[in-house]
């Protein structure tokens, strides 16, 4: 399978391209990295992403990002930075593959635990988990009508994280990565769609 | 108790209204009617709100919208209608709210059936209300920190929507009206919080 992977050279990425590499032919996407540069943030960006690679088989997004911090301080501006990023950036990659996935193409986008089990300081992240959920719910259907699947990818706190983020996730146990990284390749592999595949 | 009603001249917030003002001072605010005037979709228009209104017992938003269309039509543009009026306004409200809300205050949003129950040109609509969920359990948390309270009330096509919206909700059963307005009550009068009230 012909493989565009966005965030493949990220924490998850890079573990779901060491996985899917052998077998596949994986395009890394990254926003300064990889084999092609995008910023998810552009819908112009995206565009043009798809005309440079042509069709694709599948599409796994593993990029975006949202701000951690307190609700009182919290802004519309500071929502805003997750909507353009891990909410937006990964819609406008759904919607732009839709022109240019090969027959029984599939999208994988990422969410993440924080829609359901939230943290202090983690509301904009679960707003934005709930609404790329949402996404996949709404979408599987027209997606369908096209001989496309798309799911997203809910991952806990994965353990290569757990270092640098754990104290913000008390008492959360951390994801083993390659239980994360089996989620997305069942996405890419089964005839699943419109699920959230959560990792615990 | 002062109760801010937004959005309290639509088909749902008005039959809240009705069943609120006889024990309640009710203050219905809408975008052109009510007795104050709020585009929710303004940051600075809801902070005014609040300013010319005080503090208040509970906040209750049934206002908000987004595009209803085919998602291989929807742009970028398309969902941030939604994100600007049903997700972000209900959010700016919520944070606005954080500062002006007496003792034991809470907050009560509108969310949806479609985040979890799609209808085709749905996406969109499906996308906003999962943010708006992901946002009551990402922030109860820091709401009840100040001793306040946050929920969604997430109706299915209601029966007073019926003939007008029916058509695009192909053998969804309406909910009753009055099961609608019991969720804000709900929401209002017991101490939950967290909590996506479903109406089915």
């Amino acid at each position: 399978m012909k493989i565009l992977l966005i965030g493949g050279t990220g924490t998850i990425g890079s573990k779901v391209a060491e996985r899917l590499e052998s077998e596949n032919e994986v395009i890394i996407a990254g926003r300064s990295s990889g084999d092609v540069q995008v910023d998810i943030t552009n819908p112009d960006a995206i565009q043009k992403l798809f005309e440079k690679i042509g069709t694709v088989d599948a599409v796994i997004v593993t990029a975006g990002s949202a701000p951690v911090k307190p609700l009182c301080d919290s802004t519309n501006e500071d929502f805003g930075e997750g909507v353009k990023s891990k909410m937006m950036g990964q819609i406008n990659v759904a919607l732009t593959a839709m022109n240019y996935l090969n027959k029984g193409g599939s999208v994988t986008l990422t969410s993440g635990i924080l829609s359901d089990d939230p943290i202090p300081q983690g509301t904009i992240l679960s707003t934005i988990n709930g609404a790329v959920n949402g996404f996949v719910t709404g979408a599987y259907g027209e997606f369908l009508q096209k001989g496309f699947r798309i799911n997203a990818v809910s991952p806990a706190l994965v353990e290569d994280s757990a270092d640098a983020l754990g104290d913000f996730f008390p008492g959360h146990t951390p994801a083993k990565m390659e239980h994360v990284v089996d989620g997305y390749e069942k996405s890419l592999k089964t005839l699943i769609t419109g699920q959230i595949i959560n990792i615990e």
